[in-house]
């Protein structure tokens, strides 16, 4: 094999747990950086951000490193929030969908949807995608996964379940947000793209 | 071993020559597309172009398909050209360094250059390296390399051999420019992204 152990930059522990088990079967243990890296997510592509987090743990630590990054594109928006999707709330692009008291008052997700709501209120194509990818970087070297989950944008949030924009993305072939699935990990975009990084380490000697 | 070919989307003879070898060692073909795919290569980091045109001609022919990205990075120009290292002299940044007659009747190589080093003119520290990355990509997931080449921008073009950056380009441990090295292949940031991403297609059954 080409390595026996790998750091996983990452400090939501159900994910590290998903990734732990995955990574046990294939005898590759897991190990955490003792000390979070401030690093400057500047590509504009899903990879390019997973690739910049997962170097700058390697170069600190020597230790072949996984990290991802995810989004979610809306086809009417051209791709929107994509890279953004996190701060999409500050963005300049649609300001003027959110009050100054709702910024002030507001969590950063509620900002999301709310603003992602009002800019396909009139949309009739809601059509949607989660987007996550998965890089493993060592060496000047490194393998990666994505993963997709298909869908739509609802009129509404609904669900308590999840984080982010989960309350307002209906997966294809449900008629419920993110929000209401409690098995929502074992269909992420997220889980896909991992699984897609792991078909190739399972490739390795 | 998880494919057997490979196709090549280069344009450039001596680079698929150059893979060629590579692969035969490891039993892998390698085919070249028939068409010719536009591409927009939008990604701002190499490694998110070589996957954009990697993944375009995987999407359009179903094989595992290698491309590249390379440019140019000059520290006292915070790394530009970078991605844009093959356009560098339309971009705005630095336009003034460039006369309207330069433009309409240099080419595109000679005014790269010749921009590259009125930039530098007063400038001390002339450190830059070139970078490339190599992408395979496949099915929702890949495997990558980089290299870099450190060195120095020079203070005039030299050497009539390479394309690019060559004439301007002094590597480590030289006092010619790129130019002037007839096995600049074999040093080369490309050499060693390849080598890097075949280091571990190597280590697959």
């Amino acid at each position: 094999m080409l390595f026996d152990k790998i750091m996983v930059c990452s400090s939501n522990k159900k994910k590290i747990e998903e990734i732990y088990i995955i990574l046990k079967a294939l005898s590759i243990s897991i190990i955490t950086p003792t000390n979070e890296l401030d690093v400057e997510e500047y590509g504009n592509t899903f990879l390019s951000n997973a690739y910049i987090k997962a170097k700058a743990y390697y170069e600190a630590y020597k230790i072949p490193t996984l990290a991802d990054d995810s989004g979610l594109e809306i086809k009417s928006l051209d791709n929107r929030p994509g890279v953004y999707s996190s701060r999409f709330y500050q963005l300049d692009f649609g300001k003027e969908y959110l009050t100054k008291e709702e910024l002030s008052t507001l969590s950063k997700d509620e900002l999301n949807n709310l603003k992602v709501l009002r800019l396909l209120e009139k949309e009739n194509n809601k059509e949607a995608r989660f987007v996550s990818a998965v890089v493993i970087f060592f060496d000047n070297k490194g393998l990666f996964g994505e993963g997709h989950l298909e869908g739509r944008i609802a009129n509404e949030p609904s669900g308590t379940l999840g984080f982010g924009y989960d309350p307002i993305f209906i997966p294809k072939g449900y008629d419920v947000t993110l929000a209401n699935i409690e098995y929502k990990n074992e269909i992420s975009h997220r889980r896909k793209a991992l699984e897609n990084v792991m078909n190739i380490l399972r490739y390795m000697r």
